[in-house]
């Protein structure tokens, strides 16, 4: 089949092999997938991942024991979780230790034309939502998980840094529940791509008026903590969505002097981002979408979603 | 009056003026005060204080418009909040952007003959409770303050990051809810005088199970958080009560990745250090005081206070 590999360099392989489909597992024939900024980061070397790259896909089961499966429409859930710890006893398989991750540790990813996951991964995509909105999923659920983490009352101000994909879908899941929300960022071309639902956009963070509530810092630069900070109130959040280092010493004095709470926000569950795309039609997630490119252009589509100029790249599979 | 002033040097002033008492404020006869970390930082430069030192006190008061005030011993929470603004409607005062700050911003402290403070600040003292006890207060409600930000149910296990004062009165202070608390540190000398309550102690973090439901980061040192992060489990916490820079780039992906929550806690309430003296007299508050000198030994009492050996300096001045 065909896959995208990165082993020692990025490649566009015609014969991977078909992967086997274990006890309680699904086969998926690919239609779409996405390139993710982890994606990139694992092209530089980083993660320390070989294999098949790709997590954020949508498909159809091609292959699994319980024929009810054969032939749905579905997104995964990436991490496969032992399903015996403690965490996954707590649905919280995305903790699990013993977890492997779909193209991201221990298991081939989705940029082929088949990927496997376990069935209990699979969430059928509801036939109003289309191939280009279901591929966001898991981009949409990460955003999605800062609601869970940290309920909002709606009176809210709230802030957000960075005006890339997650930012702005941070951005926008966070404007379905709160009337007071800025978009910051550096990127007249992205940040003209926001508006929604009253989400105000700010191109210069001198411009936002200190004493936020809610400060999401999703710039993947490692000075967005320092303005979240300087942008946050005493008691107030800062939600922490870039894992990226700061370039220097950082004075945390702030957090401690001001009683700030910094959460660290990761991936969400995906029926949450399904169930956010059902209620939430008119969310712009299409916008995201920078360009559709087929598999065999996967080199070029990687260059094209690390220029810094592009949201989302997508790569048709079996569309 | 005596006075420890700081102004470009330390030193011992016999003819400070005594302070008027504005409108609504109380004059305080001290009787013990305590030397800081805050105090030997203002003394290397920082915070830009000039002035008395000293923000931790047991007294008398000595004259107040409302004569039931007068002769009683007190103690008075350190923040003078302008009463007027939301922070003040709010209970949380010593969160006023308004505010001055005894002997650490805009007002002379308390190692000195005479100190004021708003009547609004003062709590009487129980008299079961001794002064050298009493003039621990305000540590020791920087301690509760993590049970008033992190609500404890009693099963967590929690490990506590530094022997220093903050350290041990962290460290006892979540003993009295939690049954799993380990206390990590250096300083042998210190670390014997922890026990209590099942307190645990390790001189070595590596022995420490990672995995801890709440870290304490009490350290002092840009280290610690490093190690805070190394020892708490996913979704778990990490109190900051060290407000030191980190030396050198800190890498927060931790944080991100495994959906931490970091707390920065600084002031507590006084009257929640006093009633906790009140319930747990047991509490070996005692043990924290290294050494007590009459005031004119100001300066080697913070050298001392500044060696790293001593927990606790108190200053005797109208004992």
């Amino acid at each position: 089949m065909k896959a995208v590999l990165f082993d020692d360099a990025l490649r566009v392989s015609h014969d991977h092999p078909v992967p086997d489909v274990p006890s309680g597992w699904a086969r998926i024939r690919v239609k779409l997938a996405g390139i993710c900024q982890t994606d990139l980061e694992i092209t530089k070397g980083y993660l320390g991942f070989r294999g098949v790259l790709g997590h954020e896909f949508v498909g159809e089961v091609e292959q699994c024991a319980d024929p009810a499966w054969r032939g749905r429409r579905v997104v995964g859930e990436i991490n496969a979780a032992c399903g015996a710890c403690d965490w996954c006893a707590r649905g919280l398989g995305r903790h699990c230790p013993n977890r492997t991750t779909l193209g991201i540790a221990g298991l081939d990813g989705c940029m082929a034309d088949f990927c496997v996951l376990p069935v209990a991964n699979l969430l059928e995509v509801p036939a109003a939502i289309s191939d280009e909105r279901a591929v966001l999923v898991e981009p949409l659920s990460a955003a999605c998980e800062i609601l869970e983490q940290q309920p909002l009352k709606g009176h809210e101000r709230i802030v957000v840094l960075g005006d890339g994909r997650l930012g702005l879908l941070c951005a926008w899941v966070l404007s379905t529940v709160a009337q007071d929300v800025t978009l910051v960022g550096h990127h007249p071309e992205k940040l003209v791509l926001a508006p929604w639902r009253g989400l105000r956009t700010c191109a210069h963070a001198e411009d936002v008026k200190p004493g936020a509530d809610v400060v999401v810092e999703a710039t993947g630069s490692g000075s967005g903590l320092a303005l979240a900070m300087a942008l946050c109130r005493p008691r107030g959040t800062i939600v922490l969505k870039s894992t990226v280092a700061s370039p220097g010493a950082i004075n945390l004095a702030p957090v401690v002097i001001h009683e700030m709470t910094v959460r660290g926000s990761r991936c969400g569950r995906f029926k949450d981002g399904l169930a956010l795309m059902q209620k939430h039609p008119d969310m712009p997630l299409e916008r995201l979408i920078t360009a559709q490119r087929p598999i065999d252009e996967a080199l070029n589509a990687f260059e094209q979603a690390g220029s810094g100029k592009a949201l989302k790249v997508l790569l048709r599979i079996n569309p």
